[in-house]
């Protein structure tokens, strides 16, 4: 039912996924790579920690690059110039900083993330516009410019093509994450071969005041701009667009791709093997967040079946996944489908109640709109055990089928973001 | 800002609150009620507990009743039945039990809740159609007819015009609640007086497999069947509709509103008098729920203003009391401006977010959209003391204004959801 249930031969040299370890030197090949890029992240005094919170990905030439942002209302300044730079085909860099989301922060945040630009572009030499950027961490505070000055030239004097320098690029994207969260991949289309390497931070808007899921995906597969735009739209849809923790929506959220590829872009058919590949990666990336979700016990792998269509079967499942009735039966490992089912009820899609049925790990508890009688204490030991408890509903006769992540509710949710924190 | 600031003079008598104890003999006056209707509340052995469970009003004549019910997709049996009978001028009787849902029963159910009103009938003497049922309690399961079967003989023996068979019968509504639910009211129309006395449980659906808000809301004025259908819509729009604790529908929702009033009935001035006054009971009601919310510490009065429109208005309320960073910030006493500023900013519904403001406990703290500086000890301290937390968020310059109320989430709402059940 997941992504992970079906890797494909390509991906089986997957192994650059975070570790909660922070050993300067992983021991992983530097194969999984896409060429052409480099990357850097140093600690320039953002976060009071002292742990990284600037990175730098530097590509050799002008680039392809594609953005999928937040559609929250209020944005942040860095969204407002990323968001006007993509798709582009002549990027030659992404700076990111942690630890201040640069948002609700007016013309001085627009000014503060420019700036960010028109420092990166000097040093690699391009025009600021080539310049994405990306911010995440405490909402409403101006930047602190000195550390990002320095911070970016430390950055680009460390800068480095190697797997370590993409580790540390990833790590210092993290705000409240446990882990660093990055996934490579190897997708073979034809007899070429292409890489994928992906970083991510956040889930939702899960800590308080830290908005942003952010994340930025790299190949060198050959891409038009309108390619990257549509492999990046695609994957975003079935992958970080149906994954909730606290179904709250950041300022900041930007999803990024570029491509350093040379040569021919992909023909359609290629294109749409590129495509799923690249689905899967983010599939794996999203699955990341969501396990890391703050308190998160469980993940709750949902699969609606039966639906009207896609859309109403991703209305029903993101319903079921935002309940917290759901969220904290699935915590207590409760096979309780009063709940799945009257969520699903309520949601602003059709259903029919009549041929309702429900699975939860493996189990058929509810059929055709009545209980089945089945092992209570064993199917509850069963999620108590299982990381992804698979939960499958199926609502009717239509073709409508998503898959979509959660985390379950915990008390330690609660008590994180009850302190008092402003 | 809330219906507690302004209570009109008519009001002064309201005396029948709930309170958690439970003496036999209530100190107040029989005054309140509204002539023509009978209580019974019993226990008949569905609740393991042995607390009452089976509760029944029963008028005098044919009274005039008007319902609104759950837009769950899947309802109970009783919710079927009684929506089939309302609005109606020929109503003899309201039963209703606790502890079993009668909810995913399927056939069985209906047959169930059927026989309910067939035996209240006979008793009654009237036909089965002039009653009306309602359940509340865990689902998927079958009610205990024989039970059902003494407690509707032994409340029919029982019944009594009284305040304290009015109390008893809201006592046996309850499930998890902590405290029984009541307002009564006397509105003043022209020279007449006329009386409304209101019962309640539950909100949302809010405990395990409790499913459930029911309430029933009785009156003296002279109203035709259309006009207390509309009477009654009116006030759930204001109330009961604009109240969460955790945002999940139930199957079994039902509000009732019946009328024994006799004589020529309101004209159009008066009815918009009785109106406005039998929302402002609707109002209380719906805030006892809130305030009863599992775990709740504190009731979040969110009043948004400068929407484009009502709708508009709502659905942003509707957002930010949902949001789990919003009510832990509230759970918390964090005046958390960045959640409650990006929650409106992901309602499905406009806001100008340079013309958006922000006050909590009366003090503003987010201006035109750029932070104010403020006391934040002070603030927080204040919240903290405050059973009720004022939220006041302007999102524009339109002309839509909701008031909204919601609970505040706390480790013991999910240490209680999240407790084995099934």
């Amino acid at each position: 039912m997941t992504g992970s249930e079906n890797v494909p031969q390509s991906e089986k040299s997957d192994n650059a996924n975070s570790s909660q370890d922070d050993r300067p030197q992983d021991p992983l090949p530097q194969d999984p790579l896409p060429r052409g890029f480099r990357f850097a992240g140093v600690t320039c005094g953002i976060k009071p920690s002292g742990n990284p919170d600037l990175s730098l990905i530097v590509s050799d030439q002008p680039v392809v690059a594609a953005g999928v942002y937040t559609q929250n209302q209020v944005v942040a300044a860095p969204v407002i110039l990323s968001r006007n730079r993509t798709p582009s085909e002549t990027i030659r860099a992404v700076v990111t900083n942690s630890g201040n989301a640069n948002a609700c922060t007016g013309d001085q945040g627009m000014q503060d993330a420019t700036e960010m630009c028109k420092l990166v572009a000097e040093t690699v030499g391009c025009q600021p516009e080539n310049v994405l950027v990306m911010s995440t961490g405490i909402i409403g505070q101006h930047l602190p410019m000195d550390c990002i000055r320095n911070g970016i030239r430390d950055a680009h004097q460390q800068i480095d093509p190697t797997l370590a320098g993409f580790l540390r690029s990833a790590e210092a994207i993290r705000t409240t994450d446990k882990t660093r969260k990055t996934v490579t991949a190897q997708i073979d289309v034809g007899q070429r071969r292409f890489r994928v390497a992906a970083m991510a931070k956040g889930a939702g808007m899960i800590a308080p005041n830290m908005a942003t899921m952010l994340s930025c995906m790299l190949t060198d597969a050959p891409l038009t701009a309108d390619m990257a735009q549509q492999s990046l739209r695609q994957a975003a849809k079935n992958s970080f667009n149906r994954v909730s923790v606290d179904g709250h929506t950041s300022t900041n959220d930007t999803l990024l791709l570029m491509s350093s590829g040379q040569g021919t872009s992909l023909n359609a058919s290629e294109l749409q093997i590129f495509q799923q590949e690249l689905t899967k990666v983010a599939i794996k990336l999203a699955k990341q967040l969501v396990a890391d979700g703050e308190g998160a016990l469980h993940v709750m792998a949902i699969r609606i079946e039966g639906a009207e269509d896609e859309a109403a079967a991703e209305t029903i499942a993101r319903t079921v996944a935002a309940s917290p009735l759901v969220k904290t039966a699935v915590t207590g490992s409760d096979p309780n489908w009063g709940r799945i089912v009257s969520a699903a009820g309520y949601a602003n899609a059709q259903i029919s109640p009549e041929k309702t049925s429900l699975q939860i790990c493996g189990i058929t508890i509810y059929r055709d709109g009545a209980p089945v009688p089945f092992d209570e204490p064993a199917l509850s030991e069963k999620m108590k055990s299982s990381p992804e408890v698979p939960i499958v509903l199926r609502v009717g006769q239509g073709s409508g089928t998503v898959e979509y992540w959660s985390s379950d509710l915990t008390t330690s949710y609660v008590e994180f973001n009850s302190e008092y924190t402003t």
